[in-house]
This record gives C-alpha cells, structure tokens and sequence, in this order.
C-alpha cells in the first residue's frame, strides 16, 4: 500500500477532467436492460428511469381543508346567517348536492358537495361543535347517517360572512392531471415515494442496484482481528468503503484481502469480475515500480496518473477484462475522498441514485493553507452557528479525525490561503 | 382521515415538551436487553452502546507518509549529502537499523526503521527515482531484495538537508492507544466503522432495530394500484411513512389501511401489537367524535392533544396494550413533519441512530407569514448560494411540493413574519 500524494502538479489531470472520466467509464451501466420495476417501497433509494407524468390530480377533488361546515358562500353574506344542519360529510363519501340555506358538517378532507364552495371552521360556528349521536344513535360514517331526534342535529347553525373558496382545497392544486410529478433521474425518498403512491402508482421502474467488487491490497494490511505483527495495520478501506458503497446503493462483494503479490490480485480478479458492474481497488497505485495494482493491470487497457487533488492524488482507471475499474489510493481518508469526489457522483449521474451531495457554504474557523495547483479536500465539522472547524490536518491516514467530521472542506486549485472567517464549499457526509 | 391543524393555540403543548414526552415514551427501547453485537458491517447505520477506546494507537508505529529516503536527519546537516543506499523499507515490513551515513527506500506507510527520524520524499533526491531492478533482479517485497549488479542499487544518493521528524507520521498522532475513539450513542456511518477496522475491532455493540406496526386509517384512504371511487384518495402516508421509518433504521411492519370502523383498527392492532416496539397509526386523532383512532384507544392509557405546530398539531401518544403509541395525523406532510418533529430525534436519543438531523441555517429567498402561537414547518429547497426557496405553502396536503423539498424550515412559536433575506433554521432531509 502506497501513495506519492506530492506527484507534479502539472501533469496532473483536474479533478473535474477526472471526474468526468469516471462518469464515462460508468456510462455502461445506464442502459435499459440495467432498469427493473419494483413494488414502490422497494425502490426506496434508488434512480428513476423515466419522467413520471400525473395519472391524477391531486387534490383528485376539491375537498375540505378544515373540520367545519360545507356552505354556499353566498349564503353568508353581509353579517352571516343561520344555516339549516344537513347530514354531514365524512371523508370517502360521495356526498349530495348542497341545497341553498344548508350547511353540511364536514371533515378535512371530505369532498365539497356540488353548490359548495367554501368550509367555515368548526370554531368560528355557533355552536362551535358538530351535533353529537343521542344515547341510541348508530352512526355510520360510511354512508348514511341514522339522525337521533334528541340531538340538536336537525338544528341550525349561525355562522360567519365567508369569502367564496375559504378552506377548499381545489382539485389539482398540488398537481394537475398530465404535468411532470417527477423527473427522470430522481432518487426516490420517501416525499417522492409518497408522491407516486399520492397518484396512485404502485410500482415504479429504477435503475438495478450495481454490484462493485471491492478489493483491498497491501502486504501489510491485516483483517480487524487478527493479531498485528510489527510493521502490520489493520484493513479499514474495506470496511470504510463497504459501509460508503452500501449507503450509495451499491452492493458490494469483497475479497479476502490482496498481498502486494500481483498474481495473488489478479487470482482474486478474474475470480470475482465476471459477476461484477465495477472493481474498485485500494493502494498500490502509485509510481513505484512494485504497485500491485498497476501490475496486475499490465496488459488491460487501465491508466494510472496523478489526479491535482489532495488527498487522493494517485488513481487508476480503465477496464480489466471489460469490467469498469477504479484504482484508488491506500490510505483510508484517500479512499473516502476518492469515493465522494469520483465514484459517487458518477453512480448519481448514471443511475439517478444515491442523491447528489448538496452544496453548502461556510466560513472557516481557521486559516488554511492548500497548494497551488491541486483541490484540497479537507475533512471538518460544520458548526450550528453557521461555521466549518477543521477536523485533522492535510494528512490522509487521520481516521480518527475522519470519523469525528460531518463535511468535506473543498478548496479548489488556484486558492493557497484562506482566512478564518473565509467560506467555503462544504458537502456533507 | 380528518384533522384540525387550528386547535386553540392556548391548550396546545409546545413542541419542546411533547418531544421530550416522545423520548420519553420511548426509554424502554433503550436497555441491556435491547443489545447486539454485529460485525462491524453488520451494524452500519445503527447506535454504538458503549464508549469505545481505542485498544491500539494509530498509527500503531512511526511510518512514513511518503515514498522517499527514510533517513537520519543529522546525516543531511548543511546542504544534504551523498548517502549510500541500502535495502529498501517496504510496506508492511520490520526493517533492520538504519545505519548512519545511509539512506533506505521506503514506501508510504512502511515503518521507520530504528534510527532513522525523518523521510527524504523522492521527488527530491537526486536521482529522483528509486533504483529498478535489472532484467534478471526478482524483487520480493515481502522480505529479502535480491539486488542487481547492472543497476544502481547499490549506489548513493544525493538527498537535500531534512529537518527531523520531516514526513514522519508518529504512532499515535492520529489518537493514542486508551483514548476514546467514539462516544457511546454514536451513529455508526462509514468513518466511524472504518475507525473501529483500523483499530482492529471487528464486532460492535449496537442497539437492536426497533420494530413499528405502522397503520394507515381512513373510510376514503385505498391502496395506490386500486381504482378511485369518487371522494376517495389514495393512501400515501403508508409509503413516505414506511421509508422514512426504512431510513431512520426501524423495522416497519404494515397492517391494511384500516377503515374508519374502531373494531377493524382494534382488531388490526391487537394482531400485530404483541411483536412490536412502537405503534404508529396516522388519521383519526382529531378533535371530532368519531375519531376512529382516538375511538379504538378508548380504555388505554393514551393522551390525544394539540401541539403548537403548524402542520401537525393534532397527535395522540400513550400506549396500547403495553406497546408505546404514537398516532399521527392524517395529511401526509403533516405525518412526515411528525416523524421528523418527534419521532426520529426520539430515536436519535434513545437508540443512537438514525443520525441527528444537522441544523443549519439559510436565508428566506421570500417573505412568510407564521401564526403567533405556533411552531410552523415549512418544506423548501435548499440553493447552493444559500437561501431557501419555499415549496408549496403552509397546506399540509401538498406531497408534489413535498417531494420538492430537501429541507424542513421552522418558524418558531412567537415569530409572526419574516422578510426575504431573513435567516431561518433548516434541516436537510
């Protein structure tokens, strides 16, 4: 496992070049035998395929946005009126034309009968409460409604002046019949899960899950445990990975890991590609002439080069034996950043899921410094009042500080000094 | 389904208190009992139970964080100096002394060999590449270098002055074997579990998932897939509700949507009851008389009340049956404001996970109104200049807008108006 994170920065490719590479190497995946149609709850996380248009309008009725009575608002005019009580409208029914000079009590919800047009609140009515069932009143929501004559249910009620369309929801006034509910490319959370169910739909087509192969290289790399022999670390790529591709919606299937024996790797390789969408592999990258990976890629059409990015400089990229592959760096903070910055995007873009990391500004609560010409990724801890503080420094082996942040710090190329108090891109994890 | 979002604001509890009452409620879920250990994968996503120390330090030894020359600074006073090059220093490895007056090749990550105190990068050795081995020279990096008489291994190399300690990595400069490494109720996110792999921890223990029986109530509620009678509309609080419970890392069992008949809700809940952690029903908790939610709790200990929120103020909670209860309302985003509000910082602090939702603070890209005696949430989009644009209005029936939306914004209880520009609390969601 080793790195050369100081390579020349101007042979290094810009990490929106890079990026843009990695989205290409992964253009494979977005093809219409990689889509499957699922139950909606099953698609939770993943990218929509198609725009979805509105089946329905939603509201699909104009319906009552309050408990209270249904009205002709022109019933109400000047200082109100006292309105006839007719039976009232529970939500799901189908209720009767309102007759001039009634009122229908009604639930939020419910359909506004015909000759409706507004809903005055049950606590601007006097009496402020619905009649209530007397002792031998059935009442069936469902339909009719058995009125007992002891209740006040046949009485009248005064209410308020009311402006035609108070409290109505107007059909279509979430969405109209036709118009685009979702984009294609979407991830599907659960808002835009419950705007398809909303509209009725109940399987939906995304993209299928990719399925990476995920190797970890290095002679001095050992599984968490086992016992540590001088000179040795344990493996935390293959977790820290495993644990990032899985939250992005890959599935991942891991090797035991790699010795720096290149045909040990490629042993491991050619046993798992066959069934994998992408290998991605960590360490052995670098420009030393005993990198494991660039040597067992001898021979497949993979580049290795300096990307001008710290941490993370070093990567591969190219096929091995056709199947998509992505060399990153061995230190662990390398691996992350190399995730955020190159695969992740990539799977957003290509599969519409995971979500794309949002953007956000904030201001420094220290300085920094960051070499001329590369992207400096720092790792921090965005603050409630609004400011970012640096978690670790520029190494990329700090596991602990990694693990106590919550944002990615970018300064890109062509910034070397920022102040406390400067903003900066944030993303967060 | 009904609800009355504009109960008298002067009985309603306030937010603070009925999500303290929610944690509350919950405080069974956190025990011995409701324990596991998993590996480390295995528990992605889930709370740490314990404060965890680190058994090692990090790194384990000195180790460098270049490819270059490990050196002994003293050797490079003045202006550097020709040492002779001896066996290199590859990862993984426990190298012999480094003797004075000579130089080792080592590999990023490989352990400084005794002696030595400082690294050399490569790109600043002169010549600065690492002697090759020759045509015949088997190089084998686990162990013995056999060196080649054609290159110039055996050489010297010229390497500049290097002040002690220069790309050293010290052990323990990332924490120190007995430090804490993560806190008790940590959310375990990728980070976190590759700090406790490069700790060689391979097993945690973590809360159990908690399980919630989640029912949808409703006369005019079906299941999307279903033909729509008219009044009727489809069911999307079972869907945003299940995959917002998927993602806070419960286990989410549905019944049927119950009608608005208390003996099928009853009969619903007293058969999925005895295998749940929680119970969660939406609709049906209003103030009407024929609340089919607040109806089949009638005998249990459970409270039904306004919160001073806008939407979202009609809630129930107790338990049934034994089993901890919490009933929404029936509007959708009124349920997803619930679940966020309450239920979700509930098992943030109870189980450790899901992750706490960060707050942030942006800027109104428009004016807004907020009723004096409530905290309202409002949907919007969060813009990478920072303000937030508002989707939908203050309806709670709007799931178009909501899907929309990647941020919750609060109006706190006795803010009545906002201008453009104005700073409010977000949450991502």
């Amino acid at each position: 496992m080793t790195s050369h994170p100081h390579g020349k920065a101007e042979h290094a490719r810009s990490v929106a070049a890079h990026a843009a590479a990695v989205a290409e190497l992964l253009q494979p995946l977005r093809s219409p035998e990689r889509t499957e149609t699922l139950p909606l709850i099953q698609a939770l996380g993943r990218g929509l395929v198609d725009h979805v248009a509105a089946p329905i309008s939603l509201p699909p009725f104009a319906n009552s946005q309050m408990d209270g009575y249904a009205v002709r608002a022109g019933d109400l005019s000047g200082a109100g009126a006292d309105l006839r009580i007719v039976p009232p409208v529970p939500a799901g029914s189908s209720p009767q034309p309102l007759a001039p000079g009634t009122a229908a009590p009604i639930m939020t919800g419910a359909m506004i009968p015909e000759g409706a047009d507004a809903v005055v609140p049950i606590e601007k009515a006097v009496p402020d409460r619905f009649p209530e069932p007397g002792p031998d009143g059935a009442v069936n929501w469902n339909g009719t409604v058995k009125l007992n004559g002891t209740a006040n249910w046949n009485g009248t009620v005064k209410l308020p002046a009311t402006a035609p369309g108070t409290y109505v929801r107007a059909a279509g006034s979430d969405i109209a019949a036709g118009e685009r509910a979702l984009a294609a490319g979407t991830c599907l959370g659960p808002a835009q899960l419950g705007l398809l169910a909303a509209l009725g739909i109940p399987e939906v087509t995304v993209s299928k899950a990719a399925t990476v192969l995920l190797v970890t290289t290095g002679d001095e790399v050992v599984d968490p445990g086992q016992d540590l022999a001088p000179g040795k670390i344990y493996d935390s790529n293959g977790t820290l990975l495993e644990a990032a591709m899985q939250q992005a919606g890959l599935t991942v299937r891991r090797t035991a890991i790699s010795t720096d024996n290149p045909a040990e790797l490629l042993a491991l390789l050619r046993a798992g590609s066959p069934r994998a969408d992408l290998i991605v592999t960590t360490g052995g990258v670098s420009k030393g002439a005993y990198e494991v990976v660039r040597q067992a890629m001898a021979g497949q059409p993979v580049e290795f080069l300096q990307v001008a990015m710290q941490p993370g400089g070093p990567q591969g990229i190219g096929t091995f034996d056709g199947v998509p592959f992505l060399g990153f760096p061995g230190n662990p903070v390398s691996c992350l950043v190399s995730f955020e910055m190159f695969l992740r995007p990539a799977l957003s873009a290509c599969l519409g899921a995971p979500a794309p990391r949002l953007p956000l500004r904030a201001r420094l609560d220290q300085p920094l410094a960051s070499p001329a010409h590369k992207h400096q990724v720092r790792r921090g801890s965005l603050q409630p009042d609004g400011t970012v503080k640096l978690e670790g420094g520029e190494g990329s082996h700090l596991m602990h500080a990694l693990a106590g942040s919550n944002v990615l710090v970018h300064v890109p190329a062509g910034v070397t000094d920022l102040a406390a108090g400067d903003e900066v891109e944030v993303w967060m994890l």
